[in-house]
């Protein structure tokens, strides 16, 4: 038995339907910048100690809505989960990020990759279950992965790189063995994002947050060709309601033509483009999220609540007096920084909400 | 005296006008890729003992050109000089970026801000001067200076940043102390910039490193005005020839026709938009300078100069049908990786020559 869903202003601006107010959830909104957080993460003894236990995961995807109205929840889980079950041997290293025991470099190792027995993710899915009845229909949950590409540029440079020497030059040495390894990406995040969505996620995103780093010319074949397909195997539909899809390019607004093109519902956009201007170009064939520069929640509360109110004013009406409609889904351009006081979060939520408050 | 200038492709192609070849330089052309390279920095002791001697930094300024047809020279300094003649205090640690020991965050250290008197910069003149004289007039000399906003950026965090909190802090809850921060670092190079003009720089170039990371409503007062202030101090004349300006701003893309207004004969382009839309964008109003991901230059040679062509086709003939005419200098998106091997930059700059001669 699912509890009905009590807020779902999130869904329907995902699908461009008319919504009372615009909703609101932040990227990273369970994270380090809440005390609380950091005491679970503190008991769970490291991240993957959180990451892996579908109790604590429920329990920190919970803790922002307590301070915050926010409009949903998002799964607490990490993008590398996939990789890491793949085989690459996933660590966390004190102070730094993310590392692979075991980065795809050689021939043989790529030749020898496979989709995983989405078994070995169960954790992710008994989580997505948890969160769902922990959340008792107050506000639908969010599932989300890696976009094939971004797993792929950790999986080959074996953490994170400020140039991303080695899997570009897979790409422009041996695009044959880059494509391999986005090809089983893409079947495997297909089919992770699939059993999210069975096991309750109610809208799912893609992060393609490294996306941004390739030439012009080799982010359709090796980005967003496989975003698209991923996409394109998603369930659209669950408990008889649409499951929408949202895929956030980090960098991506020279090309959002292209990215509004790929089958997703919404496009998340980072805060390099007005939304004005993003509308635009997409014509609002897709609801947009964003896309504040998460910097501004160090601001003021007051001066915080100006920007917001400027973000909402950007996107504008709803409706457009051609009768087309747009979505916009309040968010940050990228990830809150865990150095932001929540009291900024506070102001930021209640200005969102009060200041697109429509009449009925 | 000065030796007449043999090889003017570079600044005519700057100017827009027509030229035998498409001209190539890549920024960081001298630098740690090239074993000659290394062997001066290492009895130059550390990188300001490179920087601040005008004969070792006029060594290694030259040696890019020993090895390759280059169309032009850039002086070899750093960014940082301006900042660092402020009294900030700048050092480079082992393994690490620079570092000021000094870095701006009080409101007292920023109202004590002076534009830096330009003798203590005398060691950069002195170089660009001795540069020249062993030029002969072989090719061009560029001098450079980091933007007022990427410098500001530098001044504010300490060193580099992945979220350049400090620096945007201040922007939302302080703009007062970061306009202050940024006038004066406007009119401290547009002085050094003219400093460098006057001991010999032929053309000047003003890195944005840091503007791509801004949010489109803050681009221009916190970036790209100042750097117009820059520009339109510039000198634009010497020894009876056109001195062009270079702006560059890594991420800017989103923001080129803004980019190409500023006043600057060039427009630098990171690899993310195609050159033939960059072009239709600014309209032939300036030249264009790239825009090659360094990153190509880790593939075989072949391929390497497959992409050189790609490039140069994209950016089409020099001509338009309707009259106009545009300037291309071939250039990298980005400064070249430390990781690159000297003979992918031999075969790229060959390629760039072949297939861009044009018959006379």
């Amino acid at each position: 038995m699912t509890a009905a869903l009590r807020n779902d202003v999130f869904l329907r601006a995902c699908l461009r339907q008319r919504t009372e107010y615009t909703p609101v959830w932040l990227m990273r909104q369970a994270g380090r910048y809440l005390a609380e957080y950091r005491a679970t993460r503190e008991r769970a003894g490291s991240f993957m100690g959180l990451a892996t236990s579908p109790a604590f995961a429920t329990e920190v995807t919970l803790q922002p809505l307590e301070r915050f109205a926010l409009d949903a929840a998002i799964l607490f889980s990490d993008i590398l989960t996939v990789p890491d079950a793949m085989g690459l041997g996933l660590g966390f290293e004190a102070g730094e990020g993310p590392r692979f025991a075991r980065p795809l470099r050689d021939e043989a190792a790529i030749r020898a990759l496979q989709v995983p027995d989405m078994a070995r993710l169960r954790y992710v899915f008994d989580a997505v279950a948890s969160i769902r009845r922990a959340l008792a229909g107050r506000v639908p949950l969010i599932g989300f992965a890696g976009s094939p590409w971004t797993l792929a540029c950790y999986m080959v440079e074996g953490a994170g790189s400020d140039d991303y020497r080695h899997v570009k030059t897979m790409l422009y040495a041996r695009p044959d063995l880059l494509h391999r390894i986005l090809s089983i990406n893409a079947q495997a995040v297909a089919a992770y994002l699939n059993a999210q969505i069975d096991a309750g996620a109610q809208a799912v995103m893609v992060f393609d947050s490294w996306g941004g780093v390739l030439a012009h010319d080799a982010f359709e074949p090796f980005s967003l060709a496989y975003t698209r397909a991923v996409v394109s195997q998603l369930k659209r539909e669950r408990e008889a309601r649409a499951v929408p899809s949202i895929v956030f390019t980090k960098g991506g607004g020279p090309w959002l033509e292209a990215i509004a093109a790929c089958g997703a519902d919404v496009v998340g956009l980072d805060w390099t483009l007005p939304l004005a201007q993003a509308r635009r170009r997409v014509d609002d064939r897709v609801a947009l999220q964003g896309n504040l520069d998460p910097a501004v929640l160090f601001a003021p509360v007051d001066r915080v609540a100006a920007q917001a109110r400027a973000v909402l004013d950007d996107f504008g009406a709803w409706a457009r007096p051609d009768g087309r409609s747009g979505g916009h889904i309040f968010n940050l351009g990228h990830g809150i920084s865990q150095h932001t006081p929540p009291d900024a979060v506070a102001a930021l939520v209640e200005a969102v909400h009060q200041h697109s408050r429509r009449p009925a």
